[in-house]
């Protein structure tokens, strides 16, 4: 048994074939959670958008076949009914955190809300959006440090582990890291997973494509099946102090 | 006659009283456009969140008693509708900046947009979120600077003029100024806002309030109605390069 | 009779022939003051390290044969007496704001320092820096804002022009601002200059060379002398509140 | 037996008493190197500036007694040849990264050299500044990371983890880490210092004072002497890939 809260999957949702390899192999290696993005808010609107519903119900079968739960992204109060329906976890991404309409939104469904840090949130920021999802009721949320933009050029964000222990301190929410958009930079993802869980967050979204070389979207910092499955072998043992209950989920 | 295009009013519509006042000043002083937030982004949701419908109605009492043109911030794709009934600009806040969806909602009003730029946004993904709004329609787009997140400790953010000249070559898009959200700092306001018209902005947005110790929003940056009078009497006969033509708005 | 401080010259002394030609272009223009560099701090070893003292009497020729004052870069405690000797201002550069032993020493001189601002600094920091030159007796200090490190990549870094009024209000220094080195791009030079003196700076510092395209440094930011001399003219009516007495130097 | 490399002590040689406890503590630990500073780049003039020689007598006398080696600062190039008189590994702190004079001094003298990341260094201009060391003849350097300077206020800078797994990749040095610097705050320290080891660090620097409280200098992140104790019995069994061979310093 993992003891890590792992999701793990595609930064977006391609196809059948391509969904399926991915959700086999988190399946396989003791992830509980599929990731994947069936609405892709991109810098560009030329940019692949994602498949949308479409996106939805592949993201659906291949977690019903594989015994997996959930996480997607939602980025329009409109779809929120349409995401709860499928999704576990309902993802705030980066680009929304202060996006206070989405974030009542999502607070008044009754799903798990996996909020991601803003690229210049400072913590406090960060816990004040979370505000607004308790502010209708729902307290079911997880953080997610995934780098915060400053002038380093050699990745892409700058991952900010000091949030991890910070949290435990000041929070009672769980927080979890996704190294991948953090750094933009597959060879090291895997050192940066290790260092957070090293540094005691509860889980870690990571990235995994089957061909990332081919990936409609981030695939210089999706890992392979291969280097996932490897990783997930060697953190067997690791025993963090996960706060999240999965089953409840 | 004054040339630049010039936004001004209170950060937040808070009663007739208090809007009128500042309304009337704007149409002394020369002002072309009334400000004023009806739908409030706050960093947390126990803050202050704008009158909502009855702020988008005081606007346009005031605006139609003086004879000025209203521009209000829009932060829910489900409110476009309404505020364009109400607005002759939509202001699309920082936060908002790379709400991808709110961006198409507008670019499906005929409305002119102001689009503010993100706290950490590049000029290339602040041009890529106008792209979204063009990308429906709609090309009546202004961009406004409001200062980036640095780590600056003496200035609420940093104010980037460099966007000016950059933009003028890069862009055919008409750039203002807003030197109030910038500072954090009255004192620091009337300064900026000359180095704005100096580096060639095609106008200003300035927040004026009637008593700004007691407003409930930002009144640190307030300038009073006696400063924003001043300040316009000295730039009456600034000739700037003003691209955006006041009456087709 | 030109009102503001104006130091123009290139980034470094290359030759006779080169250094001359500015010379004669900032006296004709009505500058008070020749920059150059003759001790260059570069990034990499490998770059052009400067003339040394060679780069010295260059400076000092022309400056005499054009009746300007010489304002050149220290970066060694041991090179303070032998730059003074040539130099009637000493420039400290951003990467030495915190070189405390650097600035004891000039402190010990008796000749004006021009002060630039950390890439990383607070304003607090910097007036601190202005300290220690002021605890070995030496107030002669000018201050001079000249870009901050950011996430911006359009620039190569971030004129923090806020900081001009803020030091009026907090400050007795004078500050100058060197809008070449904040933006590494001689199109952008001359609108922030502009900008500059709008908000009240005491001076200008510019980089010009005869031919930017063959210059052993900065060449992307310099002026051309036409450039120079063509803004010169436009601001010989400007009326700064210039803090800076030039013959007391 | 401790497998990676450890340096610890005060931030500052306050007294023989002071350093002579933690010195002990260090050698009961397992750590390798004692460090402390004697001349203090501080903010301000008026802060303490270390004890300067005197503060290198106190090092080299507990570091006699206790059979550690030394790692102290150096912060101007007339001092170059006295603290390596007593020092074994010469520090460069961040705020001198870029003192190029500096970097060439210590790189004339045959001691190791730590090299601490500037504050707003990128990562190519900190293998830069280590070229200056070895374009002197001396390629015994390890890099220090220490956390950059960002927007977030819960930390004093932001420790950037990242630079382990990239230097590994593009650099031959040897990379530790200062969890003390960067957090600022004794609560995240030990955490950090964990994530550090685990991203593959070659080892770490670690603030420890007898009494933290009492600190002339940076108590608030300093580790008691318990709290240090605790975490090196924690890590007895660490097997990290330590580049850096302690007894050829």
């Amino acid at each position: 048994m993992i003891d890590p809260f792992i999701i793990a999957g595609p930064c977006a949702v391609e196809s059948e074939e391509q969904l399926f390899q991915v959700a086999k192999a988190v399946r396989e290696a003791g992830g509980q959670f599929l990731r994947g993005g069936a609405f892709k808010p991109r810098t560009s609107p030329r940019s692949f958008q994602g498949l949308g519903e479409r996106g939805l119900e592949i993201l659906a079968n291949a977690a019903k076949t594989f015994n997996l739960k959930i996480v997607t992204e939602v980025i329009d109060t409109r779809d929120v009914e349409l995401v709860a329906k499928h999704a576990d976890i309902l993802q705030i991404g980066s680009r929304n955190m202060q996006n206070f309409s989405l974030l009542k939104e999502v607070g008044k469904s009754r799903k798990t809300v996996l909020l991601k840090r803003g690229l210049a949130a400072t913590v406090k920021e960060w816990l004040s959006a979370a505000e607004y999802i308790k502010s209708e009721g729902n307290n079911r949320i997880i953080l997610c440090e995934r780098g915060i933009r400053t002038f380093c050029d050699h990745t892409r964000n700058t991952l900010d582990l000091s949030v991890v222990p910070y949290l435990k301190i000041h929070s009672d929410l769980p927080i979890i890291v996704d190294p991948s958009h953090a750094t933009g930079d597959r060879a090291l993802v895997i050192p940066l997973a290790r260092a957070a869980l090293a540094v005691g967050c509860d889980g870690l979204m990571l990235e995994v494509h089957p061909q990332p070389d081919q990936a409609l979207c981030d695939g210089p910092q999706s890992l392979t099946i291969e280097q996932f499955k490897s990783f997930m072998l060697e953190i067997t043992n690791y025993k963090g102090g996960r706060k999240v209950n999965v089953s409840s989920i």
